[in-house]
């Protein structure tokens, strides 16, 4: 049974912190009270010196790895998070919070804004990466925890790895970012915004104000599967469909004739039920704005001593290897230390999700030296 | 001006050709009557062997050349066709038609059923690119040519070009497929399928209903804008957009604040203006249906006597110079006579529109060889 296997760690549970001193975001505006939906696995040594934050990418949430009670499907890093795992919960106490502006948890545009009652919608204020990670210093504080072992994440999740060394660079010890950029180009911006767009062309998100009614199901379905292409590669949706049909024949008509046709629709429905539209806006938009170019990365000015391992994957079309590089290039002129490797992979960006055995290896190693010295 | 400028044709016209006898249709029906819109430039020579047929590109038109009377913008492929020109119209006979299921003058789902005397709309059969050539074969049959000196496009007219070779191979003499493919990968199938499906959740397209009253226009201006970023490359997006801002800061808002986004949205919203959304879905699938790969392109059993310049773009990332190199593998195989070139350019698959100067020198000197001997 896959909940007793070896390495894994049962059956875990979501937390929730909440603190009610306003958060002072990006935009100007506030926002209070927070909840800061999070996990935990493994144990914070006497010294709190073993603690490592993973962050999650667009669509993950804080349920990073184990089982929650009664569900088949694991945490979305379960494969590199456990006894024995790349983040090793023998050693080191792993901390996974849910980002704010989402929808598994912490604040977002679902949840109930004090001053209505009602949920925030578009009320809700815009929300940067920098925002994200300013909340969840105050979880790091709160759990006692003063410099992170290490803080690392795929996608969205290595860039709020790196804001952290931007924004608390004290803090973090070391920074792991994985199929990640210093900053979104325009080709990743341009995707976004089409999918924001088909959320508000769907008559039924009613500029935000759907709760209680019906989702705008069509236009986040929509937005998901442009999403899911972007994820894999030419190659692997090669190998995983090529042209293979449904049915034996073409149906001559608009039903879906391919597997891959089938595989996004179904992609897209069981997004929809999982997943909040307006948060969909938010985050989209602050991984838009999001950019720690031009010297924005040392934004404290003062000395570097995070130390780096950054990751990317050959067949990453999505966050390419040269953006890997880019950051390693901005690091390398500011004299940190950094490795860098690119893993050949032909999964695409889904690859940080899949690539469970190239990345442990690489991930195992530099905690190990990193909570030696 | 431009009108009277050296190399150009001039003022062009659109001209018609519609034929009675019912076209067979792959899907098992027919069509009839279809009307066939056109443009030529040149002359046709009195042995009928000069002739040259383009083929256009998903939402092209049989406008390639030239200027429409009051018109700013020439034809699509202006910079290509004319007098000194690549397809020089001193020499050669330059047909172009519009594809039938397209709405520029062909019959198409937007033309009169003339068993309902209303818009075909879904009524329309499926059809695919062997029954858009099927119909243009008509028209070459009409004009008196018997065998065309070359058939060539770009895109989606590559595909034609190709399939002209696998259903009528003793017509052509030479094929030039530019930034084409023998098949749709699951990838193109998977962005073609995104934009149908964000044409079909549209409540204005009521079932492909909508002629006479709105267009599903918000569906089909995010297809278009999907379509867009495959069109343009990670560089050339980067190089035309990078970061940059309308306003000098964020808005905090979901308007548009990088100028990427208001080009798609600009691209979208002047797509719809011009172009059926009908339409949209019956081309895109009949290019997911395109498949000329296991020795259907040389479906006819006949020798292969048509010789072949296939061209690729090294940014293209919609069809890949890979695509375009599996053509060229097929074509040895059959020990054919092939050239291939793959072009060095950033603009992606907008590079057959772009890149006049390198397409100009290879299909110029390789018509001369072709009209020689």
């Amino acid at each position: 049974m896959k909940k007793t296997s070896k390495g894994s760690l049962g059956v875990v549970e979501t937390k929730y912190f909440t603190f009610n001193e306003p958060l002072k975001l990006e935009c100007g505006k506030t926002l209070s009270p927070v909840t800061v939906a999070y996990e935990t696995y493994g144990n914070l040594n006497a010294e709190n010196t073993n603690a490592v934050l993973i962050l999650h990418a667009f669509s993950g949430d804080a349920h990073a790895a184990g089982y929650h009670k009664g569900e088949e499907k694991p945490g979305w890093w379960n494969d590199m998070i456990g006894p024995g795992k790349a983040f090793d919960t023998d050693k080191y106490f792993v901390v996974c919070p849910n980002i704010i502006g989402g929808c598994r948890g912490s604040t977002g545009p679902s949840s109930v804004n004090p001053a209505t009652g009602r949920p925030y919608g578009l009320d809700f204020p815009i929300i940067t990466v920098s925002d994200m990670v300013n909340a969840q210093k105050k979880l790091i504080d709160h759990l006692g925890i003063k410099k992170l072992l290490s803080v690392s994440g795929g996608s969205m999740g290595g860039m709020q790895a790196l804001q952290w060394v931007a924004n608390h660079p004290q803090a973090v010890k070391t920074c792991i970012p994985v199929a990640a950029t210093l900053k979104h180009s325009p080709q990743q911006i341009a995707f976004d915004e089409v999918g924001r767009q088909a959320v508000m062309a769907d008559s039924d998100w009613n500029n935000g104000e759907y709760y209680g009614g019906k989702q705008p199901e069509r236009g986040l379905s929509i937005a998901r599967m442009i999403g899911h292409i972007t994820y894999m590669s030419d190659q692997s949706m090669e190998d995983k469909f090529s042209r293979k049909l449904k049915n034996d024949i073409y149906s001559f008509s608009f039903r879906s004739d391919f597997e891959v046709e089938g595989y996004l629709r179904y992609r897209g429905d069981s997004f929809v039920k999982r997943f909040d539209a307006n948060s969909y806006l938010y985050i989209t938009k602050a991984m838009d704005y999001y950019d720690l170019s031009d010297g924005k990365l040392f934004a404290s000015g003062k000395n570097m001593d995070t130390r780096f391992l950054v990751i990317s994957f050959k067949s990453d079309w999505l966050y390419p290897s040269y953006q890997s590089k880019e950051i390693v290039q901005v690091l390398r002129g500011r004299q940190a230390d950094v490795t860098y490797c690119e893993i050949n992979s032909t999964y695409g960006h889904d690859a940080f999700l899949l690539e469970v055995e190239d990345q442990s290896k690489l991930i195992r190693s530099f905690l190990e030296r990193a909570s030696r010295k």
